[in-house]
C-alpha cells in the first residue's frame, strides 16, 4: 500500500491547560493526513480530486486513537498514513504519529465515498473509483 | 451510574465545507462532556476539582465514535454521558449525541486520573479517590 | 439596536498552556453570537436564515478584539452582541465577553452580506434586505 | 526589522460551509507565526524560549486582521512575519499573509512579555530582555 508521510509541527494552540495536546487535535491531524494521502496517490490537492472523481467527500463511520506518549509545544512530529482496506465504497486508513522515532498515537479511521448533498442529507455510499484503488495500492 | 446530559447547538464554525461537522469537534464535544459529568458529580468546576482532589487531569488512553447520523450547523443536539466501568486508576466513559431524539453519534472514552505534569513527562497513574467512585456511580 | 445576550462556558479545550482561553477562541465565540444575534432578530436558525433571504453568508472585511481580562477554563461568561452600524451592503457587530459583570474581552467586527459562492470566486456585495435592517435596529 | 516567512497550507479543517476559511483560524495562524518569529529570532522551539528567558508568555492586548481575498482548503499560503514596535515591555506584530504572492489577509497583533501564572492571575509585564529585542531587530 502506499504510505505518505508528513511532518507536523505540534503548536502552543493544539495544547491544553495540561500543557500537551488537546485530543480532538490530532484527530484534525489526521483528517488532514488522510487527504494528503489521496492528494499523493492522485497528484492533485483535494479541492481538485473532489472534481476531477465527481464526489462530495469521504466522511467518517467510525474513528479511534490510542494515546500512548503525550506530545507538546514544539515538538516536531511525523505521521505516516496509509490505507489498510480499501471496499467497494468504504475503506480504513491507519495513522501512526511518531514523536523521536517512537509510535506516540495511533488512528484509524473507516471512511465511506459518497456522493450527494451531505448537508441535505442527501448523502450516500458510491463505488470507489478503481484508479483511486490503484493508486492507493501502490507499494 | 450517573448521567449528565447537556444540550449542544451546532456552530457554522464546527462545520465544514460539506456543510456537515467537522468530526474532530465531536471529540472536543465529548471531552467538555466528561468535565461536565464530573462536575456534575463532584458539585464544582473542572478548575476546582482539579486542585480539590490534587490532581493533574485525566487523559485519554483510547477514544473512539461511529458517526451515524451527520449533524450540521443550527441543529441542537443533546450529549448524555456516563462513566461506564470505574477502576483504580482509569475509567471508561460513554457519550450519546441525540438528535431529535435519535442516536447520531456515539463516543467512548478510556481515561486515566493522574498526577505530575504531563508536559515535564512525569506524568502517572493513581487511584480515582472513592469519593468520586461513589459519586459517578450513583444512580 | 436589538442587543443578544448569551451564555458561554469557557472550556479546558478553549485555554492554552498558559490556562487561559487561546485568543482564537474569542474570536469563534464572537462569530457564534453574531449568528445568534441574527437569529434572535429573524427568528430562525442560520441554516435557514440563509435560505428564506437567500444570500450566501456574512464573511468579515475586518475584526479586532481588546483583551482586558484573561478568562480560564471554568468561567462562565456572558456576551453582548449588536450591530452598530447598517449600510446598504455591510455591517458593524458589537461584542461584549462580561465576567462577573465585568467587561473582559470586546469584539469588533466589519460584515458584508454576500451572494454568489465564495469557494468559487463569484462572491459580491448585495444589499441587506431591508426586513434585516428593521429587525437589527430594534431596541 | 527580522521577517520570518513560512509555509501553511490551508486544510478542509480549516474551512467552514462556505467553504473558505473560518477567519478565527487566520488567528491560530498568527499565533503560531509570532511563535516561528521568536524560534527563529532565539533559535530555540517556544518549549525552550519560554524556560530561558523564565517568563510565561506573550499574550495578547488587541488583535486586529484585515480579510482582503478569501483561501479555501487547498491554498498554499505564506506568512510574512516581523516585530513593527518593541517597548519595554509590550511589542507590535505583523503578519502578511500571502497567496499567489498578493495579500490576501493581513493581522496585527500587540502583546506583552508577562511573568507569573495567567491563570491564577498573577500575570504582569515585565521587561523585554534586551537580547530579544536585538535579536528581534536585525536586518
Amino acid at each position: 500500500m502506499l504510505v505518505n508521510s508528513r511532518a507536523v509541527r505540534i503548536e502552543w494552540g493544539d495544547c491544553d491547560p495540561a500543557g500537551i495536546v488537546y485530543y480532538p487535535r490530532y484527530f484534525a491531524f489526521f483528517d488532514a493526513s488522510t487527504s494528503a494521502l489521496l492528494e499523493r496517490a492522485l497528484g492533485m490537492t483535494k479541492h481538485h480530486y473532489l472534481k476531477a472523481y465527481d464526489f462530495s467527500g469521504h466522511p467518517l463511520v467510525n474513528a479511534r486513537s490510542r494515546f500512548l506518549i503525550p506530545t507538546r509545544f514544539g515538538d516536531d512530529v511525523t505521521i505516516e498514513t496509509t490505507a489498510t482496506d480499501l471496499r467497494r465504497s468504504s475503506f480504513d486508513v491507519h495513522h501512526r504519529l511518531l514523536k523521536n522515532g517512537a509510535l506516540a498515537v495511533e488512528g484509524f479511521e473507516t471512511r465511506v465515498w459518497v456522493t450527494g448533498d451531505p448537508a441535505k442529507g442527501t448523502m450516500k455510499g458510491a463505488p470507489i473509483p478503481q484508479a483511486v484503488i490503484e493508486r492507493l495500492s501502490k507499494g
